[in-house]
């Protein structure tokens, strides 16, 4: 552990009147597996909100899907849901010669929707700054959704400061 | 990549006196891994707090627990702890047959509980307003256990406005 | 689900002027594959924020790599990137034999630190109280790289309040 990390040594200090502005979002995606970028659908948010620093929370409303940061390039998408399926198989735990998902028993079939979920991370909360979200190169925030073709809601929470 | 979102067009924005609110929850579970429902809890530090409108950070302050919001049903939590079994075996990477986690050699016994905890996530920020919880129809706070049997922390922090 | 918790019952309500300050630190690691830990150099940007109370959130601004809280142990280190390696293979979904990542057909060959990063989890938002990083006992805030060897960013955001 000898690694150290250099700074800028410009860091921005923002104060100003504190405020929060929300939104939920529809989404309704054609296939039960999708995911789509919502990066501009996120910043709309915050342009609407006047708030000019600070974070925002981006929070899939349902228990069946993810917001997520990654690359926006459709082989990695493919590669994702390939990977999930592996991981968290449609038909349980042990995959198709396996036992269902106990979950199942409740009349529901989307057992392995609620584990993907899981495993790309439910939320993200992301920088604000000058009204902007404040990304690396590549970050781009995406929905990805498990248990779709049906009308689901995206929260966009914006916290931070106005400035004068 | 055509979809798009439909927003409510009711967007809220909420200014007020700046200002957080912590508490430390304690648990012991009666199983070394066990789920259970926090919902409740968080709200009340929520309505404790006086805080309007904001965010609050749920985080167990140990590295072997989750703090996650997914469904709150009894069979679900079962093919969760089925599922991180299989996926971060107590016995190593390998499971019983291949060799055993390197951070045994500490004396410890729980390297599972440290991995488990990477997959289910370790903490959640959830949106508040109008001093509730913001959540969608089946979005429950819980909070996962994999080294349990002893008295652990759960940080609720609220970060947010207090309305005049 | 008969548990439940107990609080402190001495949670503290901080109110101030709103606050929020940023960083961006520069991290280059000698191998592809690293951990190291980050807490002084991320407590070392909420001092000079100055900042009182609040949260910190500690977000890699790249996709292939994850900011993460759990021990700081090097055996779990290793245990880390070998279970890892087993879940999100260098060669592909399905490991050396199997079909290579479709994302590799743009000229990456790095597909796999793109899911090993989802598995860690991108980010953390911790909490702040009297401006020091309110931790639990064993937790230190941790950078992943799986695509190292190359200068990379890790932004540290600070929002809260200062009290006179």
């Amino acid at each position: 552990m000898t690694l150290r990390l250099s700074g800028l040594g410009m860091g921005q200090l923002v104060t100003g009147q504190a405020a929060t502005y929300v939104e939920e979002l529809y989404v309704e995606t054609p296939n039960r597996y999708d995911i789509m970028c919502i990066t501009p659908d996120v910043q709309s948010v915050i342009t609407k909100s006047g708030i000019t620093d600070g974070l925002v929370l981006v929070n899939p409303m349902h228990i069946t899907a993810s917001c997520y940061v990654n690359d926006l390039e459709g082989g990695l998408h493919h590669d994702i849901m390939k990977w999930l399926e592996k991981l968290a198989p449609f038909y349980g735990v042990d995959g198709k010669s396996g036992e269902e998902y106990r979950h199942h028993r409740t009349g529901e079939d989307n057992g392995d929707a609620h584990l993907k979920r899981q495993l790309m991370g439910q939320q993200v909360t992301m920088p604000v700054r000058d009204g902007r979200l404040h990304l690396g190169t590549w970050e781009q925030i995406h929905y990805a959704e498990f248990d779709g073709q049906r009308r689901k809601r995206i929260l966009v929470k914006v916290v931070g400061v106005i400035c004068e």
